[in-house]
């Protein structure tokens, strides 16, 4: 039998689906698990955009323009244009989900040992990418007391080598929730600029931005023009993950020129989806009001609930729709898997992300969950509810099993 | 400006695609344009699977699992079956068009400076995924006068190193419509079992078999179950390029796990192309008898028609909808080109892909052209009239410029 290949085999399984098997175990006893670890945003899809594929009239299902249908582009430089990004239909390649507008942006910019600069913790699968075209990820810490700030420009500084290709940033940021500051931005913009650096922008949770904050792109920072690469996605900000639409939208016309070519050899993104995205731009001014104020209840429902169970630290974040808290446990993975296998609190139990899996420096957030609060109000106290008596019980039968061991 | 990738300098843009402005400029002028370059089908994608995307009931559109909804990999399985391929729904991860499949399997199987051996010509966006993945593509050739027949077993062994890791065809053939025999195929699996190779099986175009041959997959051939990977897609089947559906199955479980780890990290396969894809596997089990029999005369009205005209090779194709023709011309680019800009016969003039950018040995195939017969059989006998004019005046233009050029 033919072996596999080193970069599979260094492949690391997905952190956030790891504990899936215990989950599932979980509910076959008949225990209701409410899900914090995965970002599926529970909102409904808008149905005007499900109508509008309902709809479609066509007899043949055929291939789009490799960088998408153009009128759907149009629409996306209209959405961008709302957004204070001004680009043309010829800036944006309609990508399938945000995944392979990651994919496009590392292959066209960086070969087989080329490091690139994410300050850590980060969303897991950039590792995934990273792993398929050989790239070395340099991770810089933002810790959990700052907030998940920016890291110091000392700490890029330090972490820039000759092989040293583009910094990465998540804004608002998966898995931390952290809103960059127009400030901390032009950080950023200036390290680029001074290194001539590309700055690969995930800003997936654009609209998920709370307290009045604005979303500042990394596409509107002036002077960054020709480094900066917008990487996005529909899947959030429609509750449309299965749609599998994203855009990879760069002004640098060699950039676009050279993921064009990527792009044609997969041929064409879903049609479907583009159909969906194409409607969700003439969505109602006011679509977002609603949501915006639903995700701030329930960001603001789940941090205080966190906070005021006794050692636990989390940080309010700014946006997206997860929070990092430290827990009183001494490995927060472990933690997870017992609250699967071993725990429930009136009938339920909760499934978190550990969020060591964020981390690429080894040891670090041991102690941390990721939780997405994509879950109604009731749930999510329900769920706090649960993790509370759960902390407890796992000191208790800590303290029985030192007893036990000490007598 | 930072500098984009060298992968990225060196991706080959598409050969299908490199001719397009030239066909626009000719449809701006008000030439008619016969597109027998592009393997889009013209036949209708069947209205019941259309259908059933139309009639999707739900709320949210979310992920479906890594390796597609459950369902629809269930449906896979009987589909499978009665193609006399034995597998289970743990052995499929649907992918995002046949693409996607074969960038699993690369990435899966092979490393960087690994090397695949591939019959050339072969289907130009292997490279794509080739320079994308730093794997070398080895070519032995096959040639138009031998119909595109499997190479000798010796130009197999001379090509294979200790970097070889797997053999890749196409069956049937894109870009020559040759379709493997039974005999063929046990000489490849010989050679795999012999020196350990996976056996990389793109089998897009499995119901497009003519003269009443079945197509044998390689997932069926006994001995090759830990080195045979299928890679499929509905794209060609039913129509349905814009779906972005397709499959990577094998029997090698480790293989698979891999392969799972490269699926996780793109999260999903489009949730509405599933849709479709499930609900053909229920179309009547006549469905492709009106196909085929469509297919069969276009592709004999095609090839008889070139073999007719004076200087044209053609062999006839087993399968797909393709066949390879040589011309009596120096280069097929040029006359391609030439076609486009400055020919037309009653307001028509035809496109076709020059060959050669299906071959890696450079010089090869520069005399080929690829057809596509996705049209109807009043289009192909006028394309065809077309053609018979162009390459007369071709010829008579060329010996005009001649004898000027001897004056």
């Amino acid at each position: 039998m033919p072996n596999i290949s080193n970069r599979g085999a260094s492949m690391p399984p997905s952190p956030i689906r790891k504990l899936v098997p215990y989950a599932e175990a979980a509910k076959k006893r008949g225990t209701k698990v409410f899900h914090l670890n995965i970002g599926q945003p529970d909102i409904e899809t808008p149905a005007a955009i499900l109508d509008a594929v309902r709809n479609t009239k066509m007899n043949v299902l055929a291939y789009s323009h490799s960088a998408g249908h153009e009128s759907y582009r149009r629409k996306l430089v209209e959405y961008y244009g709302r957004n204070d990004i001004q680009v043309t239909t010829e800036q944006i390649i309609v990508t399938c989900g945000g995944s392979e507008a990651i994919m496009f942006a590392i292959m066209s910019c960086m070969d087989e040992g080329d490091e690139i600069i994410i300050p850590e913790p980060f969303y897991a699968n950039y590792n995934g990418y990273a792993v398929g075209s050989d790239v070395k990820i340099v991770p810089i810490p933002s810790g959990i007391e700052t907030g998940f700030a920016l890291p110091p420009v000392q700490d890029f500084e330090k972490a820039i080598t000759p092989r040293t290709k583009a910094i990465m940033i998540c804004n608002p940021n998966n898995p931390t929730g952290y809103l960059y500051s127009l400030a901390e931005l032009e950080v950023i913009r200036d390290i680029c600029i001074r290194h001539n650096l590309f700055l690969l922008s995930d800003e997936a949770y654009r609209e998920f931005c709370y307290d009045g904050n604005k979303h500042i792109s990394a596409l509107s920072l002036p002077g960054l023009e020709q480094h900066a690469i917008l990487l996005d996605t529909i899947s959030k900000r429609y509750s449309a993950c299965g749609a599998r639409i994203g855009a990879f939208v760069t002004k640098n016309k060699t950039v676009l020129d050279t993921a064009m070519k990527f792009a044609q050899a997969r041929l064409s993104p879903p049609s479907f989806g583009q159909i969906l995205g194409e409607a969700a731009v003439d969505l109602p001014a006011n679509y977002f009001d609603a949501i915006h104020e639903e995700y701030t209840a329930r960001r603001d429902l789940l941090v205080s609930r966190l906070q005021q169970m006794p050692g636990v630290t989390c940080p309010l974040p700014g946006g997206a729709f997860y929070a990092i808290a430290e827990l009183p446990v001494d490995s927060a993975e472990n933690f997870c898997k017992w609250l699967l296998e071993s725990f429930e609190y009136q009938g339920s139990t909760v499934m978190m992300a550990p969020a060591s899996g964020f981390y690429a420096t080894p040891g670090r957030g041991v102690r941390e969950v990721r939780l997405a609060y994509v879950l109604n109000l009731d749930d999510i106290n329900n769920a706090m509810d649960c993790l509370e008596h759960a902390l407890v019980a796992y000191e208790a039968q800590k303290t029985k099993t030192k007893v036990v061991t000490q007598l």
